[in-house]
């Protein structure tokens, strides 16, 4: 080790005399001229121009059917996949699409009640939806359909427009119309790879929103679970627990409570028992049909409408009516509803990404988002076509589709045709079903929306990410879903601004055994400099926003160390400042303008600053305002060399 | 040379002996714990009491005359530098307070017009706030008084609420309070040391917006110039020739713009030649004056009023009268004026210090941002008492000052004095004032403001800077000044954002001769070392919002580089990708998920993902998450050693 290390350093001498300091500087000063903005977005564009052209090109050779048969390829990937699809494959799809179906139909009803609209368009959600995405998504696990959240941040935002007590036939046009403008602007998010917009939500944000939606849509079902009849259109916590207080000190009826809660624990049960033994896993999936059967039967049975049992009544039974006749453009409304349609379009994306990728990484494949995006988005558009409102991912049903062994998107065509047929047969049947038991199947799934475990892990590691996560939590719990999701917004976006602009130095100094200087409290074993004070922001941009104020630390600490040292050491002056800028990404003119009253600082005191390796955007700005040239040319590779210069000097 | 690096080599080498690389390693992975957000948060509190206390007790020890003394002389500056202060630089002030009371005076009776205030609201304005600001200030330089943006700024604003044409007195009402509003204001981020919310409009965007505000300001005079009656309340350029458009074709008398235009170019002709000759320099300063002096004295002689040249006729002379009784806090505007308040607030302090330091800057002094901000902020509060509407230091004339040689604030107390004798004993002489030469005297100061040489910098220097500059300009013109300042802090704050977030990275290679690895654009002869791949992210946060992108892209560069290489060549396979987080000031748990998967995904093709020189509270994160112990602890100081770490694995 000692000998090759020897060689090395032969090297090193060798090296050091042809190539000295000087020339290393220049290195520094003489680096290539930074691409502009400009050129940046040309290039961009020009990349992206030159692909399509590629592809283009090599189409262009093959004969018209391959062609087209490659394009239908891209926008359908079940023509690439569905040629190896085999019988083993189908069966597991097929049970895992039964399954999800279980589970779908009796979800779907409760979030279209959630979504204030009639239970069968909840039905209708789960069987245009699924088909669309099944032939054009690129996820093997999603289970498509309504889902909670979206259900009940659509309704909450669209009966601020129009009541659905007094108007649901112009509430569930608005409802379609929004679901029109949700999938819009989510196929062009895909069309013009907007994926990032998605990113916008950060990962505290959700768990705290889905959290706080997940109690909001619980305290919604007491309506369900107790049978009241009237019952307060506002979702924060307060206006909720206040309307149930009213309804239990009214004289009400025990028998919705009791028949719901002990469904509940019937299902919560089964579910306890499915995580425990794999084997009972699909007791845990049919427990909630079970449920809806069972409790149907026993109200059919007993006539216990008539004692004040809520039951669904009428359910609107065939295929999905066309609705394209209630889209209507003209409507007065129509610029609030494309808003709505623009934050669901987010959220709903948002939620399916998040559940599409946890998986993908599971099974070890890649999902495209923009290509999700525009699937999701062209599911939406055909669905407010034909009766359905905005579906999405579901976290819950999706999870059940895997752990059921699902193997492509078939279970999802399983799971659509299963949910047509009791549309078209067996909508009769639910006549009898307690509403309270549709409220525990919503509450059932409930518990997974909370996640407490990676709340706590978001306190240990980012105080100021959970700040985001309780943010939008209390937002939703106590104001409303779309002021909770505009904290969650607001939080993390102030996060990023005050982290990058926020003023921070630290002092470097040097490591034992090394050329290497960092942070003397992040490495305790440093040793400053003497003579020399060597500085780092601690941000990646000195801007507007934070360099005065780091000029003015600068100086103070400038002026501090010398009072400090200065008493009787009288060697220990600073004489040279090092600004190390390795990590400043970029400089504005408010920042070098800051810089140039520094050094003016510096050297009225008799002191020099020195600029050590700066970034290729921010030698060229200081070269182009001339700065290096007032600071004599200062500026070296490394703070190794720039302590150096302390000699020369 | 060769010798002493040979030494330097040998030392190296023992070094190398007992501090083996491991050793280095558990530097990084055993810092100690960063102080968290609450933590950073008490101990700077903690600080300002313990300082507190300090001073406290410092002072507790000394007599009671000496602490009221020392206390007074924190408040009022002047008692400090007033013991100095001698006959020789009563000379320089006097001389300095002349020169621009006389430029003071026309220019205060203009901008009141600006702010559709009576004229006389104009001198109260130059009377008591630049009193109470010499007794309180820190800049030896500043001249205070009414000013030419901010006047503009209040009236586009409070004439929404309130026209000064059919409500004057109630008009007039609500400028007192906006300007006790805007002394509140000032005051309060003076004492809780908000200082950093004057740096919030970079450098580029008050460029454009002084820009902007001067040719808006230069239009207004269009008015006075062109002698119109009925002209537009709109500031935006459109409206604005528009009126003037209407205004010339109808019958319209060309006296006044002979007489205005005449004496503008006097005005502009002497300051040219006092910037050619320093001797004629008191020429330029008093040329405003004696051509307020000559215009009215003509006037008067002619009765030209009688033939339609527009006058100011009556001044109402006297002290400044008490204005308390007109500050009504149960206005139903209130909360409007309050906004008010504080926009007008941030502008005129932005105004004030950028003068006041680029000032103390070329006399080497130092200006207290905070101290500043509670003395300007007092001076308003008084002055809204005093019948005073929003004061601030002046571009034009604390250029005069600092060119006329004042020493210190006392050339304030002169010229407030120069101009209470006027308004109690000349006033009358106004009467005959023509308003066109007020126009003039307006017009004269704007060149001063818009400065095309600085904007031509800033497009040199940063391109997206250069947005934001042209961005206010541009909203100042067209829309409003409201919208121009909005404008101007929106761009400034995505531009923030977009730098943090972007989700750029750069690959880097080793410099020859060194053991540094850098920017293979910025630094060409930088090598790739064959088999790894070393990335740098571009920005100080791996977050939310660009956290998921940047995986992406490293997968993808990486599949790229290996299907490049590949086709011949196996060697070059990549086993070792090293994230070098050097420049990295932080990251959150979106961040960390993705690292996760980042490393899931290579570990599934067979590479390793390795971390080099992580910042304090990166490496603090990536413990807690437990993200070193998956990546083995693959973790080190510098990336020449994470290279060295493949030969290992």
């Amino acid at each position: 080790m000692a000998s090759s290390a020897m060689n090395t350093c032969k090297l090193q001498v060798d090296i050091e005399k042809n190539n000295p300091h000087d020339a290393r500087t220049q290195w520094v000063l003489n680096a290539p001229e930074p691409p502009s903005p400009f050129r940046v977005l040309s290039d961009s564009l020009r990349k992206t121009i030159s692909r399509c052209r590629q592809i283009i090109s090599s189409l262009r050779d093959q004969p018209c059917t391959t062609l087209l048969f490659s394009l239908l390829q891209v926008l359908f990937p079940i023509l690439a996949w569905g040629r190896n699809y085999t019988a083993t494959k189908f069966r597991k799809d097929l049970l895992a699409g039964l399954t999800i179906a279980s589970l779908c139909i009796p979800q779907s009803i409760g979030y279209a009640t959630l979504a204030h609209l009639d239970p069968q368009y909840g039905l209708y959600t789960s069987v245009v939806p699924p088909l669309i995405y099944a032939v054009m998504g690129t996820s093997r696990d999603i289970a498509i359909g309504p889902v909670a959240v979206v259900s009940l941040l659509l309704s909450s935002m669209v009966q601020k427009l129009i009541d659905p007590a007094t108007d649901p036939g112009g509430y569930t046009k608005l409802i379609l119309l929004a679901t029109l403008f949700a999938g819009i602007f989510q196929t062009s998010f895909g069309l013009f790879r907007l994926g990032f917009l998605v990113d916008f939500l950060s990962h505290a944000a959700i768990v705290g929103f889905v959290a706080g939606a997940a109690i909001v849509i619980g305290l919604q079902q007491m309506k369900g679970l107790l049978g009241i009849t009237h019952f307060t259109t506002k979702t924060d916590i307060v206006s909720v627990i206040k309307a149930v207080w009213e309804a239990i000190h009214n004289p009400w009826n025990p028998r919705n409570f009791i028949l719901g809660c002990s469904f509940l624990v019937f299902i919560l049960t089964t579910r306890f028992l499915g995580k425990k033994k794999k084997k009972l896993f699909w007791l845990a999936s049919i427990s909630p049909l079970v449920s809806v059967v069972l409790s149907t039967l026993a109200v059919f049975l007993t006539r216990a409408d008539k004692d004040g049992v809520k039951i669904v009544k009428h359910v609107k039974g065939g295929l999905n009516p066309s609705s394209i006749h209630q889209l209507d453009f003209n409507n007065p409304y129509i610029g609030e509803v494309a808003k709505i349609g623009l934050v669901v379009a987010v959220v709903a994306l948002t939620e399916s990404i998040a559940v599409g990728r946890s998986f993908a990484s599971i099974k070890g494949y890649q999902l495209d988002g923009n290509k999700e995006m525009m699937s999701i988005g062209f599911t939406n558009i055909i669905g407010s076509f034909t009766s359905c409102y905005v579906a999405t991912g579901s976290f819950s049903r999706t999870a059940v589709n895997y752990a059921a062994g699902c193997e492509t998107l078939v279970s999802n065509i399983v799971m659509a045709v299963t949910v047509l047929i009791s549309l078209q047969f067996l909508t009769k049947l639910l006549y009898y079903t307690p509403t309270a038991i549709l409220a525990s199947v919503i509450l059932s799934a409930l518990p997974g929306l909370i996640d407490i475990n990676e709340a706590y892990k978001i306190w240990k590691v980012d105080k100021l990410d959970f700040l985001a996560c309780v943010g939008a939590f209390f937002g939703v719990l106590f104001a409303s879903v779309e002021i909770g999701l505009l904290v969650a917004v607001i939080i993390s976006f102030s996060k990023i601004i005050l982290i990058s602009i926020r003023p921070g130095t630290e002092t470097l100094g040097k490591l034992p055994g090394t050329d290497l200087f960092c942070d003397v409290y992040q490495y305790p074993m440093a040793v400053k400099v003497p003579g020399v004070m060597i500085i780092r922001v601690k941000s990646a941009l000195l801007c507007f926003a934070n360099a005065s104020f780091v000029r003015e630390r600068i100086i103070k600490w400038v002026t501090e160390e010398e009072s400090e040292d200065g008493k009787g050491n009288s060697k220990s002056t600073i004489q040279l400042v090092i600004l190390d800028t390795s990590n400043l990404v970029n400089i504005d003119t408010s920042g070098i303008v800051s810089l140039e009253e520094l050094h003016k600082s510096l050297s009225s005191r008799g002191k020099q600053l020195a600029i050590a390796n700066p970034r290729w955007q921010v030698i060229h700005k200081l070269k182009v305002s001339k700065f290096v040239d007032k600071i004599c040319g200062r500026v070296f590779l490394t703070v190794e060399e720039a302590v150096g210069c302390k000699n020369e000097c």
